[in-house]
């Protein structure tokens, strides 16, 4: 997945905000369901982040185009372990590995619908 | 009600990002709802941005401490017009007026609630 | 220019939040400089937002693609007024009449370079 | 440092949108600073992220008022290793570990100044 980075992307020091990577992986995870005409939102139920583990390697400006990698590490009943890698141009300048559970309305865990996790596998 | 400026609302510029002022505005406009204890959100039904002018007239930037006025200039059974104003340090940089319906669950627009229009009267 | 609706750009109400909109339309701004292999920075100088009328027709959910059309209504030498509509599924959702000037790193207002005015007309 | 939760900070779950929570504490961060007179840039220099652990516990939502507790680990030249916790009614919600660099224009590492890392300590 192609990311553009915008004026709202950045900050006062002239590079992307540190916390829009974060959203920019979320961009795309939540694209996976998208294009396969599935929503990471299902029967009321939806996906929340457990833990994350990031690193920030360099930076990225206005006009840069990114790309996001997503790998399944581990597939559990009621929560993936996923690795996400942002590329500028091949090379690797941040990556993260998140736990993302999965959720009913009433914030309980329960199972991920076989549907959802066939799209990461 | 005062706003700092922190990096996420800053761009490349160096400046505050222009949207940014009208998240300012959100705020402040919520915020006389929470201070009242009540929520912007009443039985299911909540307000809706209709229409709106803005005028930008400085910048602020990285730190600096805004103030956010909000005047009532058209108080109807199912929308309200407001006046809203950034100051820093006495000086106006940004005004704008809005126009907030009230709306259901299905997006219908209905009655605000007397409880509600009476904080901002 | 297509924009797809994810969570970052939704709020509590389900909806888009009415700031984004904005920002879907800047971000239409600068994807005109980008895809001519300019920047809508030059040499030190940059656009920014003078003022603004909006207006907010039907709301947009997670995982709706949005298009967004950009239209020169004046043309002058130290600003742009443009007109920006935001489109779902060739429903009109939102609409604005945006006046940007141009300034150098001082924040004074300055000429636009002509590269940057062809591209609009 | 307070920070209450607005709609811009939610999600269409209806609650705070995960990467929010990396911003409040951003904010904290500098805060520290500007209650001090300072700013987190100094000379032209700045702090990055260079990594973070976070860990989700529970949910906010509209209208909260959280807390974000900010303690220094671990002070070396040209990084600090902080610990931010965020509370919700003395409830921890939200963990993180984050070790920052300090960098001059050009994005090199260099070291922080004692006037910037006497205040966390």
């Amino acid at each position: 997945m192609k990311i553009r980075v915008y004026y709202e992307d950045t900050d006062a020091g002239g590079i992307v905000y540190h916390a829009n990577y974060i959203k920019y992986c979320e961009r795309a995870r939540s694209e996976v369901f998208f294009e396969n005409d599935l929503s990471p939102e299902m029967n009321g139920c939806h996906f929340v982040a457990g833990s994350m583990t990031c690193k920030f390697i360099k930076s990225a400006k206005l006009g840069d185009i990114l790309e996001v990698k997503t790998e399944l590490l581990e597939n559990k009943n009621v929560s993936l372990l996923l690795k996400q890698t942002i590329f500028l141009k091949d090379e690797k300048i941040f990556e993260m590995e998140i736990k993302v559970g999965f959720v009913d309305k009433s914030g309980k865990i329960t199972k991920i619908p076989q549907e959802l996790k066939t799209i990461f596998e």
